[in-house]
């Protein structure tokens, strides 16, 4: 919270003392805790570092809603902790009615809880603080997103040092990009690239990237999503290991999360020329957008495409599904699973006429454990399965259709807008309380990849030693 | 095609000239084929099998559909070939839209193509001729719904006889009911009963059920509707295996199956007296009966769902993704398809914190081969995979979300009507050609379940020896 209060201070703002006194909470807490529980040996069992992740995304959600709380940003608590969720998660949903009148620490609070969220809160302290010895592996393991966590340094603390040096160096990277490139006063390049890099989408301005008439800052904020939703372990080769881009770049994954949203993109611009009577350039720059923006899972907006036709919002219905690569700072479901189900499938219907074959799952050239396979499978049932009941729960609150589906949808895999009433133009404030209670449960559980929060509601999870 | 032209004769009807045309094309080619491609030893290779059910398929809608054609009733061949697919498969959606001026002839010929189809017309052959020996248990296994085709007699012959045996039983019982308690005329309860244990859906007039005010009708149609959801298998142990009554109705399928009906209609009927201002009479009979109308997969209709609030129009998209038991006549995913896809879910994040577990999954008492968990599995992503992509291309003609999904979920399930323009109270036939022939795949993949037809996408089914 110091970054935004040095801001508030410096800009003589009187939302500063809403992050003094939450500063105050945040740390007399931990130390209470610290105090209380002393670490140990400083090992954890399985059990306890997937308890312990979840809590902690939880609790804080909590902490860093305190500031919104105190400086009276929300009607409700509830409200609060929605945004505070919707941050850490880089969900991008917002209950934030009156954007433009927020005092700057505030939305840069709001903006650097995302940034923070993006390559994961627990991540960063891994790599921080080497106290945490080996339970650190454990904690990496619960929280990383994707079907496989590489580690891709010798050891789990140097690999995501290795990450958050990246992240940080593409972050730099991209406001300074806007700074001189695209000359935004500092406050816009923070905030714009504190919700791009973790596909997060929240902004400080209702008109999302669409306030800014600007090829420039367009093509970068879509340039940079585009490398937010790439594996990090393709950069890692690349830079530290000094492999070939060509051998990099030929990564499965890559080539099906680009050919998507090159396809994706085309075929919505089609749709915009021929039923929404656009120019070739202006559906391109819609479109290209639209697509790179949803399927990364960041949510910025240039166009409201709830006026779309439909084959459009099928598409980024779709995208929202799908989500970018593992190992990225994007959500939902990933592209490498996609591709996992889809040669599950096709094995099956090989195996109907030839029922004596052996054939793995590869990608690329290696070969993936059959553990992994169920493991995919596994949280693609659990997906389409909160997918069907979120969006039954919410269609229970009088919600149309469309706004109940695309609710679930674009929270669980932390996009941020949905379609209908919570579509880019809206926002999710008029949800009645039990509504985002069940969202606020599906950023989490999508951020955490299903397994690590729903373990925790097994009855033999908490008997079994 | 004897019935409809004998019943359109006695009543000096026109449309007897085209049954007997379409009666000597149909036995010709018969002939023709039985010359040009003797049947050998009479045994089958697996793949002949998979072929010979799919092509058997396509080529009996393509036959039924000749009396629709000679008598005008389309105006083009691919509508009566829509409607013919519709008949066999069961789906019951229709692109008839002057229903009430046809011939009884023709209204009774397509209602006849959904009895014909409900057990299966391959599984009728295997039962009727003694001929095709060794390769009955090939073309059995290719075409009976539900996850493991059960042999309940001693041979595939005896078992496909006996489920005929019942099927004939409950549909003559189902007559004389409506005919005696009904008081219906002969004509009504031979194209109620036609369309009620196929679970089928078509009906002679276009307000479906609805247009008789009589609960005795509304209640027999119900009961109807539910006894053909269930496994036959149940029935076989009941009469020819002499098994308590309380044995075989514990059955968890059936259990899961009838819990899903009574919870879905009570939260149904909740919405229509909370939202609607129905009476809880009102209510109950409505919700009952499109609750089980659209599980069971038939698609009959008493009232026009497309008005009701979206908590049940979310619900009842569920149901025609759930559809009936497997070993019943109803089309969709089946009930114990989806009890498996949760209990490999529920192992899969019961793995997390003990790896080495060893957790077979049940059907009651009995452990179900990895094999076939892997086969629901396949099926399953097939199943969304079609979903997701046939709205896609539904919405790319300019349909609605709501219609383009509805439209699928409805073919592929073969429930018959769907939500918003192929709602209860519109048909199919506003649709292009090519939305209508995507349909008419949806409905022979659905009601083959996939694997059949899928098999013959793939080059090396036709190269390997």
């Amino acid at each position: 919270m110091i970054l935004p209060l040095v801001w508030s201070l410096h800009y003589k703002e009187p939302s500063f003392l809403p992050f003094v006194i939450s500063a105050v909470i945040t740390g007399v807490s931990g130390a209470l805790l610290w105090k209380l529980f002393p670490s140990g040996d400083g090992s954890l069992s399985r059990r306890e570092g997937l308890a312990l992740v979840t809590w902690t995304w939880i609790l804080v959600s909590f902490f860093s809603a305190l500031p919104y709380q105190l400086a009276g940003t929300f009607p409700s608590f509830l409200d609060a902790y929605f945004e505070a969720m919707s941050g850490f998660t880089t969900t991008g949903a917002t209950v934030l009615t009156s954007i433009e009148s927020q005092p700057q620490g505030i939305l840069l609070w709001r903006n650097f809880t995302q940034w923070l969220g993006g390559m994961g809160i627990v991540t960063f302290f891994v790599a921080l603080f080497p106290m945490l010895g080996l339970g650190a592996a454990r904690l990496y393991e619960a929280e990383m997103p994707g079907p496989q966590p590489e580690r891709l340094a010798g050891s789990i603390r140097d690999t995501a040092r290795a990450l958050w040096w990246l992240y940080i160096g593409l972050s730099a990277l991209e406001v300074l990009l806007l700074l001189f490139g695209g000359r935004l006063p500092l406050f816009d390049a923070l905030t714009i690239t504190f919700g791009t890099m973790p596909t997060g989408g929240f902004l400080h301005q209702s008109l999302s990237i669409g306030a800014y008439n600007s090829t420039f800052i367009t093509s970068t904020v879509t340039l940079f999503m585009i490398l937010a939703g790439v594996n990090f372990g393709l950069y890692y080769y690349l830079i530290w290991k000094h492999q070939s881009p060509r051998h990099v770049f030929g990564n499965p994954e890559f080539r099906l999360y680009i050919a998507i949203l090159v396809g994706a993109s085309f075929i919505i611009m089609l749709d915009l020329i021929t039923n929404m009577g656009q120019s070739v350039g202006e559906a391109f720059k819609y479109a290209t957008f639209q697509a790179v923006s949803i399927q990364t899972t960041t949510g910025f907006t240039t166009a409201n495409f709830n006026t779309w036709p439909s084959l459009s919002q099928t598409i980024l219905l779709i995208l929202m599904i799908v989500g970018a690569s593992a190992g990225s700072t994007g959500g939902a479901l990933k592209v490498v699973r996609i591709s996992v189900l889809a040669k599950y499938a096709f094995r099956q219907i090989y195996l109907v006429f030839s029922p004596r074959s052996v054939l793995p799952i590869k990608l690329g050239e290696n070969v993936l454990p059959e553990s992994n396979v169920s493991r995919i499978i596994g949280i693609s049932i659990l997906y389409f399965a909160t997918l069907i009941i979120g969006s039954l729960i919410m269609s229970a609150m009088g919600l149309d259709n469309i706004t109940a589906f695309s609710s679930v949808a674009a929270t669980l895999g932390n996009v941020g807008p949905g379609l209908g009433s919570v579509g880019p133009a809206a926002n999710y404030f008029f949800l009645p309380p039990f509504g985002k209670f069940i969202l606020i449960l599906c950023m989490l559980i999508g951020r955490l990849e299903f397994f690590t929060v729903l373990v925790l509601t097994i009855p033999a999870f908490w008997r079994w030693r």
